[in-house]
């Protein structure tokens, strides 16, 4: 089969991508926690033979600002309890979840990823995350977050231990010979007896070895440590839709890390996020978006500039226009580095609702399913991208969308599968089953 | 309704509660981490209209000795990813996961229970241990286990905390008002700042207030700290087994502690542990209980023994006679006392294999059907029990028998129910949901 498209369904939250997805017309957020809800995601992707499904977490609520209570959909349940309950109604898509290695032991990680890899028969993964927050910090103890390189050390560090889990038993270790009464090859069993840096964990894991091994290990981090994270260890890289040349550039960049970490190029898929927002011609595509906006508060808008800029637009209006260089501290390093933040940064001044609004079409897509599958295949065949992971502005509106008219058209062109034929989640990404790690 | 005993259906080893049941000509030991064998476990017990499934844990693989490697099937999947699989596969029944207080973060184990109650709609349960093995502490971090009384003093807060992150939203909290753009009623949000002895914990959790309020709570401890504990906090106790005077002694003790931790004696339900073993005749069913220990090799039974009496018999014949006050040293204080462990000492002398005979005796219930819900009336009509946790020596066999011929016993005994007619495991153990702890 010649290369295709790798796809991932991601949940943001139940109501989708956007904060207000909820209050969409398709949209029954009484639903947002029941199984109903996410069946039908989980169903609908796999009817569209993607890949995995992606279920993106944090370890708080978002109650920094008053808009996030009152406006922000952002009740989820925990992921691993979630794609359990989807194993059972999918057959074939993969369920990866997005764990945190600050506020998690290894031991848990390992073994609930191996539970869920037996119970889907193959089909578990993980996008480990470092979490960056403080509100995550204060629910496990902590005031303040891990310093950042901190963090990144010690997920390394984790993702090791985790690997060296799940290999305690050798894949024929099990023998479970009822007429002799040998349940275990003892010379096939290892117990990792690791001392770290941030760990000591003894072993051995008490499930057998899963049957992928390994299950598919997610990143997502775009800073030094986290590229250098991922050239080392991740299977697939979940990174930021932006420019064709920005994408080449991040592409081959990462690509130059995984062979300097030593391992195959090809070894590491990489997955840009796109948000499409379809429509049967660009002018209802371009309505719709414009609908999805306009559903936003008021004062959501503030707060969500207000946090993108690191400074404080409460009682403004949103309406109003700011000067960026003027009015505010721009040495402020707790920003993450937006192309937002780069364009106000180069205009100058702007209203709180023109940076939203920038924001959001910057996140997102929108034209007909062909302008779509042209901007998939354009990264696809040009050195940007080795498959996506697709949002979805609002549920299960935005899915259903997609499944129904860009899935057709990429499927037409011949860049995504239109049948499971692997057996498992990582024989799907090109992985080869592996070997015991052995110190 | 007149009062009606309560049943769970317990799993300790994927292979049935006595270590070698996987040998057994009906087991499956190649399926033991499949979603396969353990739904056909989970909708036999729905059948049989138990009241919930119970699953032990240990956060350990038990290598102490080599029997544990050789010949001991106790490898098994992560509870919570097991129970929420089983939730899709199953309407009705309670799903009970051991949760280990000790090497457990607050904020996990609230997300995930009040996940799985919003996914089951309403079933979730969990049962709260403290882990006594020094190879758990080693699998976090630790190199022994912490003392008792702190142990148990952790798992007081730890429900606080838990029931307090169940509580940050009150029941009517989310709104999500499409119109209005209203998500949630900032005025019904409400964040725990927990500060205690073992957690600092902020809250909110990100998750609204599952369908039972509280999962139902389990406990088992039999030690003074652990009624204690029950009594101020449980729902429902795991107990000990034992002879009908002992259990009438356990009940009245615990029943007068919860009343003197300021709750209702019937808020707290009883249900001691039994491990029938069925025949068609008593001598089938001797036959069948002589068969399960027939098939314990002999190095597991001098390991056992080992254990139990905390001192190594390695190299002895289990067959060989030692005297139990004489050859060791009985003021050794970290073994468990048992009733195994009395007759030792009040016989004297013994094999290991006698002694491993004694105990599965100790532990199992053979009989007819009639045998078997005569045992079960006459502790449940003489304040001993409310009900019970039937654990199987053997599995699928083990509970195939139970729910052909012991259930059926009991239903027409009027003692059990005949179908589910609650809508939540709350409700099916004759709790109200409780309101919003205010502090």
């Amino acid at each position: 089969m010649s290369r295709r498209m790798l796809l991932g369904a991601f949940v943001f939250h139940p109501g989708g991508a956007h904060v207000t997805g909820w209050r969409q017309p398709t949209s029954r957020p009484a639903e947002h926690l029941s199984i109903k809800h996410f069946r039908h995601f989980a169903q609908t992707a796999e009817r569209g033979v993607f890949d995995t499904i992606f279920l993106a977490d944090g370890l708080y609520f978002w109650d920094r600002y008053p808009s996030g209570v009152d406006h922000y959909g952002a009740l989820r349940p925990e992921p691993f309890t979630l794609l359990s309950a989807l194993s059972q109604v999918t057959e074939h898509i993969g369920l990866a979840a997005t764990v945190s290695t600050t506020y998690n032991e290894p031991y848990h990680v390992a073994r609930t990823l191996a539970s869920l890899d037996h119970l889907s028969r193959g089909r578990a993964a993980w996008n480990l995350v470092t979490s960056r927050y403080d509100e995550e910090a204060k629910n496990f103890g902590g005031d303040s977050h891990l310093d950042h390189t901190r963090r990144y050390e010690r997920g390394r560090e984790f993702v090791d231990v985790v690997n060296g889990l799940l290999d305690s038993w050798d894949d024929d270790a099990i023998v479970a010979d009822a007429e002799s009464g040998i349940f275990a090859d003892r010379e096939k069993l290892h117990t990792l007896n690791h001392r770290g840096e941030f760990f000591d964990v003894r072993g051995p894991l008490n499930i057998a070895r899963p049957p992928q091994g390994h299950p598919v290990l997610f990143q997502a981090g775009g800073s030094e440590s986290g590229l250098e994270l991922a050239a080392a260890t991740a299977d697939a890289v979940f990174a930021r839709g932006g420019s064709l040349a920005d994408s080449q550039a991040f592409y081959a960049d990462l690509k130059a890390r995984t062979e300097r970490a030593g391992r195959d190029r090809d070894r590491l898929s990489i997955l840009p996020s796109v948000m499409p927002v379809v429509g049967e011609t660009r002018e209802a595509a371009r309505a719709e978006a414009e609908a999805i906006l306009a559903l936003t508060p008021d004062a959501l808008i503030l707060e969500a500039v207000s946090h993108t800029i690191g400074q404080d637009l409460a009682g403004r209006s949103a309406d109003e226009r700011f000067d960026y260089a003027r009015d505010f501290d721009t040495s402020n390093e707790t920003r993450s580095r937006s192309a937002v933040l780069d364009r106000l940064i180069a205009e100058g001044s702007a209203t709180a609702r023109e940076v939203y609004a920038w924001s959001f079409a910057q996140n997102t897509l929108t034209g007909t399913a062909a302008d779509i599958a042209d901007h998939l295949e354009e990264r696809f065949e040009n050195g940007a991208a080795d498959g996506f992971v697709v949002q979805f502005p609002h549920l299960p509106g935005g899915i259903d969308a997609f499944v129904d008219d860009v899935i057709p058209e990429l499927q037409r062109r011949g860049l995504t599968r239109t049948s499971y034929e692997e057996a498992t989640l990582r024989e799907r990404f090109g992985l080869e089953r592996p070997a015991r790690i052995t110190a």
